[in-house]
């Protein structure tokens, strides 16, 4: 077993505000505790929540870590009670309820997946959040099947480009919208059966045009706001919508005679706060239902940048600014 | 087989407006068509979407009888062709897309129930527009189960007593909002759990208390407006919102958030417009589900008043009136 250090860098919120609040400091390395792994972190996934949580927006759930990051990728080197030994050494990726920005992180057990011999860790980091995001919300709160169109908004995000590839394996139609036209084309490049730049074009007239007037079944939506009521016009009869973050306000009208003529479903949900338990129910999906298409290579996340996990705040900037396409991931040497 | 007259006395609705613009006329007897019934009527049953009809307010569906009634029981006197003969001379209760409003009512055969012996014509034909739409809103859209607690407006109405009865039957706690004490009373007395006086208690306060603060699995709503967001705070984590109705209003604002934290679930519909095959499939399942409980007595219909057919506009009246408890229904003599 190898030898683990008394303390780690890691990444702390010196106070809400911009990037340049995410600062390096040294602090304990943390226990495995009951059912917990101790992972030594190779890379953690950057996401949105995280930046919500920088500027004060998203609070820590009771007992979370202090320190950011909610997916990473590395090398089991402890284990606490309950888990079996032989974890140990296995390179693993993991959801987090927090502290992925870190050189060591604790995640319980049943929230790992195994990183599959040659899968590079800094992609496998970049799994977990938007997998686990994606499949619970347009896979089984929307139950997207084969043969159903879907859309999702923000095509390039790492949300987007993992809901494209989902939607390739399984055989589901997607439509996207992104803010240009370069984002447009980088996203029908990775998969995207449509893509809508939402700048210049009605993307409601659009995804009309699009299913000849019938509209899609399912959409991911992560605006709120008035996009939601714009949504709903997009959806066919029996039609799901899924929130996953109100980016564009958190209110939102809906006239309620078109829910009830077209039988629409409005629902949303969070999945940072849920249980450990929950987590790995899902994780044990993903493992039958997802995992054989990484361990072929057919799954790999979007990639936009790499920054070392010191660099934290430029990964931050680098995602404000918007012109990411794909996940962007902090790494330690 | 019992001999069918060329005419009958049907209701019309003259022109749009109150109660008066019904009017008795002469019509010609329909036919009934493939896959069809045509029934004796000995009684028709009034709903809110009759008086919304007939204020122009309620289309009717293309291919539709120009009366109003939404069902009807009586004697199947002729069949037509796909149907078996057998059925001629059978007492049943048809859920209809309109034209109970008469001494004739065309219905498809799959959504006619039998009426058992014993069982009075008059309380039957008051049974199925409450029965398929508490049905498919409230257990199924809604998924109402044992041990839930559901909330549920209109105590006193059709939907509102139906929905008791159902609860009683399938051991869900249903509490009601009703718009005085005696109808609190009432609708107590027709066996709901708990009732509360919306003009002066507040029932999201009271729902609080009566749940110890945990809010209810599932809200049956027909007042939509500045209800829905306040049925919303009645909900608890996985709760369900179906909207089958907006008398209050169409539109209705939401939180994003308060959906997504507490993973609720808004949907709704309408059950006029539905198919035939639709609409059958639910007759099969009422036929296999609850029909046991009409058979057995322990389901029966909460009865207000009843009026001759040629009396329908008093019907109507006494609807808009707001002072009925339970049922309002038109005979044949």
């Amino acid at each position: 077993m190898e030898a683990v250090p008394q303390t780690m860098t890691a990444i702390t919120i010196a106070e809400p505000g911009g990037p340049e609040v995410l600062r390096p400091v040294t602090a304990p390395v943390p226990a495995a505790g009951v059912g917990e792994v101790l992972i030594r972190v190779a890379a953690a996934g950057v996401n949105r929540p995280d930046v919500l949580q920088r500027m004060g927006r998203y609070p820590v759930p009771p007992g979370g870590s202090p320190y950011p990051g909610l997916e990473v990728a590395g090398t089991v080197v402890a284990v606490g009670p309950g888990v079996t030994e032989a974890m140990v050494g296995q390179q693993v990726c993991a959801l987090l309820a927090g502290g992925g920005y870190a050189e060591y992180a604790v995640a319980p057990a049943g929230q790992c997946l195994p990183v599959p011999g040659g899968y590079d860790l800094v992609e496998a980091a970049c799994l977990p959040e938007t997998l686990f995001t994606v499949w619970t919300n347009l896979f089984e709160r929307a139950y997207a099947v084969e043969g159903d169109t879907v859309l999702v908004h923000g095509g390039t995000s790492g949300i987007g480009t993992m809901a494209i590839s989902l939607c390739r394996l399984f055989d589901v139609t997607i439509i996207v919208t992104c803010g240009s036209d370069d984002k447009c084309a980088a996203a029908q490049n990775w998969g995207a059966h449509h893509a809508i730049n939402y700048r210049t074009q009605d993307y409601v007239a659009e995804v009309a045009r699009i299913t000849g007037g019938k509209g899609c079944e399912a959409v991911l939506d992560m605006v709120g706001g008035d996009y939601l009521p714009r949504n709903l016009q997009c959806l066919a009869p029996d039609g799901r919508h899924v929130s996953i973050a109100m980016l564009g306000g958190a209110k939102a009208q809906i006239i309620i005679p078109e829910i009830m003529s077209k039988r629409l479903t409005i629902t949303g949900s969070t999945l940072r706060p849920r249980s450990v338990a929950f987590k790995s129910v899902v994780a044990d999906e993903l493992a039958r239902s997802v995992w054989p298409f990484v361990e072929s290579g057919q799954l790999r996340p979007a990639m936009d940048s790499r920054f070392p996990l010191t660099r934290a705040a430029d990964a931050h900037a680098r995602m404000e600014e918007g012109g990411h396409v794909g996940k962007i991931v902090l790494t330690v040497e």
